[in-house]
């Protein structure tokens, strides 16, 4: 029975969640399977739960643990949520990533930057070619997405063919790329499918997605009664809408100045990929300064607020030799992903307050989302006519409305967040095991781990401040009745207006006479000893309780 | 000339910003203006501002330097943004309090709370009836908004008539409370009104607003195809929806039980007040233990995602005896303010993870804003028919649009930001003076100036880390080779797999070595010293520059 062959699907990051995508699919005798991996993406901290984390990466163990049976990584796009944790996991993997020519200048850039060779990054051919590793022959299916050569991985296994659908919207007109092919859908179908694995992000949305063709006309009439200056932001990586914003502002007389590295970047990429043609001639940023502000269209990074992208810097004052003034024209091309709300709202006040006419996407004329909505998810449902749907892609409420739907359609519908590892070819899908994970954080330069308490830490230093104590044991075992004081993030003066410091050390002074032997010869003992007295005198105090960090000097005879 | 009179305005706190409301207008002689206060709110803080901070005030130095001069204090509602500050800002204005009789229980509780007498504050009449303080004639002209006896001010002087809007939307069948009354406010604008300080909380949204009248009949369709416990959650202080709700839920079969003690405080008090009549009977969590879950429905707090109240104590496990599963339902009733989204998600998802099916305002039938959207602002601005119009409680953005529909309609219209004493009664209304202000802080028992560099320095913390560093000075004046080191919100361990601290120490005994007198005989200069090699070693091991706490202890001789 344990050698008997299966097929398993194991979500590490992204199932549960928005961003950090990590897949395994596995096939063989049980714990011999050999693995591959699809993407190694990374998510953005932010200040109320990773405070100072630089990235998030998914949590690898599971893997890293067992990378002799790893076969090759799958990348199927260039979003940094599905590339950006090659670089900084490749090491621990060491196997061959395999991506489309576009998304593999992206990954290979990050091995480099790590240290590893881009030679390990291979471009894969597109459908109807096949990349056979292993035991699996995974073929890239191209879809449309906000970011050229997204693609779905059609994976045949000797248990049956498994279809990962990577980000994908159904668009028949993307403006750059491939355009929705219903018929390669259809036949990808036809030949039986066992599992899909699918993108869940917009199944709340109950209306049709829209297509990228309709953004030309409104984005057009919109820079046609521009008068001043005309910014526009989204994200750098969408080609398509960079370009429908480019053509307008040429159509309107305006030269195109594109603002943030990776705005550049992501246009060399294109071109260099063969993905972007006929992009307009652009000027740098000085040669910009020559032309009349009505003759200008600055196209900027930064959409989600990110405070030290183009939009930010602009709202603030003058960047690269151009500053915004009353008249000017700033366009959201872009939604404002949840969380982001409060940095994007600071732009646009900052803009107002220059004077700047803000347009934003509530009306639903210049943004189109990147994921399939609620009707385009069932459509592609009835393309793929797969026997188990596992949602992945979206919060755990996404991924539940994604399985009722799965199941009320007559489909398998089988919920498997981060962790739980599903045999696919059993008689029913099923949760065979569950993994440990947790999120890695990317640190400065190390690596910490969710739950090692780093993190938590500086959440407690930053809601409750820091009292740090030095006490001095003399050469003969004896405290010294003098402490040391400092504070930080709290206040210098007491409620009643004494210096905190100070009434800190005198406390100390009269505590610590009565502190007995056993306290003081005991680090543990004299640390907690000396933390309560700090903490029951701020209660009184400041009506808080700090942390208090103590610094225990014993002092040795000469 | 200087002994003219004049009618000036200043908002405080919540133009520029959605919160913190606190509006002066003063007349009489330039800088001997009499004054008076409209309303003394508070906002909440978030991680990424204002870490550990329990409340945020207005700051009122200009107001509690000029203590003499005012004559009231007045509150519109019971909100807390802005009634919120009321007990804790008391204290400085010390001026008598008017307000209506719902709004009077809640300021009177915050008075007693901070440990002032609840006879300062006074129920005002509600129009034609006048309150006379000073040079000003009062009156509260009913509005309807999401709590009962919202009040618009009718501010005679013998300048003319201001009118200032307070927080109202426009609906005719409120179902609690007061409805728009068209009469009264044609009425209010026939006798001349020279500037009205208005609500833009809804400038942006072009549709017309909706009435509460309109949500009874599909949340009653909700709660009847139910088949679990059904749990809604809105604002406390919304006392129509609270009703709408709970007698929805007793329409179809249902006992009702709140939860959480701000939803029991607003009924009683509601009823107290005589606003809210015909409230269903309630049973207690404890009694509602004995009813059949699919004849159960629990209104609950926390429709904002707080981490302490009923609905997030509700999706984590069981709260009260009470604990929600497969099959019940749970329905915000509610809008997600900006920058809460994060924490409204977490509760949803927790909740989808427990099987139970939310229903939130996606759809937009199970809510409507207590604001007036564009077209209602229009209606209002047609009936008041003001010279002057000043956009109030909103960010910049908010009062630059309503400032620019204002002027497109003819009238005179100026953005006044937190801090632009504004003179009404000269030939066209503009800016004559501008006034510090910042944030005030309410920090366990002490008030935190948002300048004061403390909250900055908790926000470095929480970013960077600290080290901590003991060092001793003999009593010879000799720096001693050992230091003391303690790490917080830092890796134990770097890049490499070394002990950080250990690592600190041994660079410092190195390196103090090479100390000269001049240095370790000058605090400012030793700790500087330290700071760096601390700073330089981490940026190598751990690739981060911690912020470095250095205590120095001089020994003196005995």
């Amino acid at each position: 029975m344990t050698d008997r062959n299966r097929l398993i699907y194991l979500p590490l990051g992204g199932a549960g969640e928005i961003g950090v995508n990590a897949y395994v699919y596995g096939y063989g005798p049980v714990d011999q399977e050999r693995l591959i991996v699809v993407d190694l993406g990374v998510g953005f901290p932010d200040m109320d739960g990773q405070p100072g984390v630089d990235l998030i990466l998914p949590d690898i163990r599971w893997l890293a643990e067992r990378r002799d049976r790893i076969d090759a990584i799958f990348i199927t796009h260039a979003h940094e949520d599905h590339v950006g944790a090659v670089g900084h996991l490749w090491g621990q993997l060491r196997a061959p990533i395999h991506c489309r020519a576009f998304t593999a200048i992206h990954a290979r850039r990050k091995m480099e930057e790590a240290g590893h060779s881009a030679e390990h990054v291979h471009v894969a051919p597109v459908w109807p070619a096949r990349v056979e590793v292993g035991p699996f022959n995974v073929q890239f299916a191209p879809v449309s997405h906000s970011i050229p050569e997204a693609s779905a991985l059609v994976i045949d296994t000797p248990a049956g063919r498994v279809v990962h659908s990577g980000d994908f919207k159904i668009d028949r007109a993307p403006m750059v790329g491939e355009p929705f092919d219903e018929e390669l859908w259809r036949q990808i179908g036809q030949d039986g499918v066992l599992a899909y694995i699918c993108d869940s992000t917009n199944i709340f949305q109950r209306h049709p997605g829209r297509s990228e063709s309709q953004l030309p006309d409104p984005i057009g009439a919109l820079i046609a009664d521009a008068k001043g200056m005309v910014v526009a932001t989204t994200f750098a990586s969408n080609l398509a809408r960079l370009k429908t914003l480019a053509d307008a502002g040429v159509a309107n007389g305006r030269s195109i100045c594109l603002m943030g590295r990776a705005m550049k970047r992501m246009v060399t990429a294109g071109e260099e990929a063969g993905v972007l043609m006929g992009f307009p001639r652009t000027l740098t940023p000085e040669e910009a300064q020559d032309v009349p502000r009505e003759n200008l269209m600055l196209i900027v990074t930064g959409s989600q607020g990110e405070r030290r992208a183009a939009s930010a810097a602009l709202s603030r004052g003058s960047y690269l030799g151009h500053e915004l003034s009353e008249g000017d024209m700033f366009l959201f091309s872009s939604k404002t992903i949840p969380g982001n709300e409060v940095s994007v709202g600071r732009i646009k006040n900052a803009l107002a307050e220059k004077g700047v006419d803000v347009i934003d996407d509530s009306h639903g004329f210049y943004h189109v989302s990147g994921h399939a909505n609620r009707p385009d998810l069932e459509a592609m449902h009835d393309l793929v006519r797969p026997r188990i749907l596992i949602p992945n892609h979206g919060e755990y409420r996404h991924l539940r409305e994604h399985a009722q739907l799965a199941l009320a359609k007559g489909m398998e519908g089988i919920i498997a967040p981060n962790g739980a590892m599903v045999e696919l070819s059993g008689n029913s899908p099923r949760i065979v095991e569950y993994i440990d994970v947790a999120k890695i954080y990317l640190d400065g330069a190390t690596l910490v781990g969710a739950l090692d308490g780093v993190i938590r830490d500086r959440m407690k230093l930053a809601l409750n401040g820091l009292v740090a104590v030095a006490v001095i044991v003399d050469e003969d075992d004896v405290l010294l009745e003098d402490s040391w004081v400092a504070l930080r993030g709290l206040p210098e003066l007491s409620g009643k207006g004494d210096d905190l410091a100070d009434m800190i050390e005198e406390e100390l002074a009269s505590a610590m006479t009565r502190f007995d032997a056993k306290t003081v010869n005991d680090d543990d003992r004299l640390e907690e000893a000396v933390r309560r007295v700090v903490r029951n005198l701020c209660l009184v105090e400041i009506g808080k309780k700090p942390e208090v960090t103590v610094l225990i000097q014993r002092l040795m005879a000469a």
